[in-house]
This record gives structure tokens, sequence and C-alpha cells, in this order.
């Protein structure tokens, strides 16, 4: 198909990421609603775990279905630039092919040897042995590509959530490097922890989190549930929320932080 | 990473898609759902046109960017068995590798030639040509990649809603068979258009598509948009299913009604 050919003086007009204490959390409240509505359409589908053990019929690779696809879209998307996005961070990083996409200046907003943490193997086991039993019925429809994009989408709204304690942690110590400063030299987890800790923010966020995926999961339960039956959303976004993101966000900021001065 | 191990009696229990009346009713508003958290997710990104009519720089192909990425991507999907569902349909059908997936027994409902209609060509030029412009600012934030799945998930999710017709149509059919053999075989395009077409069903469905809207993209406007501009995604996707999605779907009903008996 035609290439498009729109275009106006203001295409290419940069509009550049902005990292402040206003901005960060605006940003993370924005990826809440893509967190909510990836779990909502991850929800249309049950397991579908029929091909996930099974090897993937390519002579290109030997897998689980679930991590060759994952895979394969992460290299397409790698190879289009996805990547040089300092807040993105790839499931399968060890082979990735370079981006070949135009090149672009993202901001050098991050410092020192926590910029490439990436624990997205300890998110991977979460998501698929904690999150995914908590709101997904067993069964096959079919639509195994489906799913798996779905769940790709998901954790990738979830990586991105996390990873961005690193900009959060970051926005943190340029506003206060006398507080931060002393405990990083000290090595101190436990102090980093309760610095970045607020019970009050945090219970905030769970209840704000619940709400909207009660408000975002309504129209679902109405009319996509014929049986009477619901697929809880809100109380699974809720305790997604507590139980992993919140806490391993908040691993993500002090791994990070420890690591700023080096 | 480590191939998904859990496993229950009923992983392997096969869901059915029903089409009945109800339940394909039930789909369709499903599928707004669906079609409006993508709109707003599109909208997260302004228009990231840079890339779109250069050369991927890859050795593989010579095209635009975005009809490289979409070609990638289908080709992973495909391979993985998205297109054995006769739900789905691609945008590149020509080189499509063939699914290497576990077969999966999908209904055969649909009958005739029309299964195979595919107006995937009309949907992108109306997708890039008239919605894109309605609600997508100008501008280059540098993910492209991003925006470009952003693009394919919000095609894919207008192209099943589209191409739903045909079961609309056989559900219609089956239902009143006299109504629709005398028009089929006197291949009458308006008198089928006429017999499909309900002009207080129509309102409504745009009515609920707007509701669905403001309540899915009311966070939205107020926690993203933080200098008093707002995405307009209510009008956007009323409009959509106005101009665009009714239309449209109603066309392929036709074409599909039209074969239906060949």
């Amino acid at each position: 198909m035609d290439p498009i050919k729109f275009r106006c003086k203001e295409c290419h007009k940069r509009v550049e990421a902005q990292y402040t204490l206003d901005s960060v959390r605006a940003s993370l409240a924005r990826q809440e609603d893509t967190i909510i509505f990836a779990l909502i359409e991850r929800a249309k589908f049950p397991l579908n775990n029929f091909g996930h053990n099974r090897l993937f019929g390519s002579d290109e690779y030997i897998g689980s279905m679930i991590n060759g696809l994952v895979l394969k879209t992460e290299a397409v998307q790698s190879k289009a630039g996805r990547y040089i996005n300092p807040e993105e961070n790839p499931f399968f990083p060890e082979n990735l092919p370079p981006s070949a996409a135009p090149d672009y200046p993202f901001s050098e907003f991050l410092q020192g040897a926590g910029a490439s943490i990436n624990i997205n193997k300890e998110i991977w086991e979460v998501y698929f042995h904690e999150l995914i039993p908590m709101f997904i019925k067993c069964g096959d429809d079919g639509n195994h590509a489906q799913s798996v994009l779905a769940d790709l989408t998901l954790l990738q709204a979830i990586s991105r959530r996390i990873h961005y304690g690193k900009f959060v942690a970051e926005v943190k110590f340029r506003e206060s490097p006398k507080i931060y400063e002393p405990l990083i030299r000290a090595k101190d987890s436990e102090g980093l922890m309760d610095e970045l800790s607020s019970e009050s923010v945090e219970e905030r966020v769970v209840k704000r989190v619940e709400r909207k995926a009660t408000v975002f999961g309504q129209e679902v339960s109405l009319e996509y549930d014929v049986s009477g039956d619901t697929y809880m959303i809100n109380s699974v976004a809720s305790k997604l929320y507590k139980k992993y993101l919140i806490p391993l966000t908040k691993k993500v900021q002090v791994e990070y932080l420890l690591k700023r001065l080096d």
C-alpha cells in the first residue's frame, strides 16, 4: 500500500519528554490507564496455554510459543527503534537487532550505571505465575497469537511502569541530593527505601487504581459477561499495584540510586 | 526464560465462539470498548510521521517504515496462527507465512465466496487519511515503533469490527432466508442494504459509543492534559462509527450476502 503522504510544518516538531516531579506523577497516573486497558483486553481471552509449552514450528528458533512470539515481536520493534527510548526495556535483550530507525535525541536524564537496570526476568515470572492465574480463566479459544500479543502489551505496560522508577528516583535525587547522597555513600538500602516510601501516597495510588478499574471495566462486565460472572478487574488491578507494581518500582528506585554516584 | 508450567484439567477445554443474534450483538458492543481503548492509547503519541516515508533501513525489504513494521508484525502473528481465525483479516495478505501453530477447529459458520472478503486496503486509506488527522497532533516524540504498534492495534480492532459484518449478515440470513434469498438472486444491492439498515439501531450504537468514549476517556483528559487541551476522543469515536465503521460494516454485509448462494 502507498506510503502516507500527509505532512505539515509541525510534523517534525520535537515533543520532548519532561522529567519533573509533576510530569513524572502525571505519567505514572496515565500509565495506570494503559495497564487497566491492557488487563481488560487480556481478559477477553481465556488462558490459551495450549501452545505455550509446544515447540513453535519454525526452523529459526526452538522454544515455547509465547517466548518465541514475544522474542520475534521485540526484534521487529527493536529494529524500528523502540529500545533507543530509555523508558523501554526488552524482555529478551540478548539477541535483539540494533535499531534501523532514524536517530532520535532522547533526553539523557538518567545518570550512572543504574540507567541500564532491567528486572524484566522477575516481571515475567510474576506475570505468568502470579498475575495471570488471578484473573484469566482456563480454556482454549484458538486465539493464541492474539492472546500472546495481549500478554505482551500488558507486560510492556507493567515493565514500563516499574522501570519508570529510575526516572522517579532521579527526579527525587535532584530535588534533595543532600538527603540521598549520604544514604547512597553508606550503601544504606533500607534508609533509601524508607526515604522513598510514603504509605499514604501508596494507599492513594492503590485506591485510585481500583476506582479507575471500576470505571473502565464497567461496560465490560455489563455487556461481555452474559452469564453473571465477572472478571474482577478492579480487585486484580489494585492487588497488582499493591503487591507487585509499587514494591518492584521501589526496588528499581533503590537499585538505581545505589549506582547513582558510580 | 523458562516456558510456563501451570496447567489444569480445564486448560485444554475449548471455548467456542457463538454466532447468534444475541452473541453477535454482545461481541459488537465489546469490540466498541477495544476500539475506544485503542483510540485513547494511540492518542498518547503525536503523529510521529517522521519515519513513515523513509526507507526502513533493512536489507529484507524496502518501503515506508509503517508498512514495513505492520507487514513484519503481521508475519510473526500469521506464523502464530492469527489468521486461521475467520474473524481476522490481514492488511498485507500477499506474502504472509503460513501458520505454524497447532491446528484449531474454528467454527465454519460463514458460507460461500463472501467468507474471504477483505476490504483492509480501504480501511487503511480511511485510517491514515481520515481518522488520524481527526485526533492526532503533529509532532515527533521519537516513539515511532510504539506509535506504529498503537496504529496496528487500532487498525486491527477496526478491521475486525468491519469484517464482523460477515458474521452479522450470516446470522441475519439464517434468521430470515425467505427475505434475503430473493434479494440475493436478484442481485439487489440496494434492497439488501435497506433490509440490513435500521436507522434507530445505528443511532443507538453511535450514542452508546460516544457515552463510552466519555467514560473511558475521562481520566485521560483530566490527568494527561496539563494544558487544558483535550483529545476529543468521544466525538472522534462517534464520528468514526457514524461515518466509517457502520457504513463499511454494512458494505461488507451486502458484499457477503451477494456471494452467499454462489
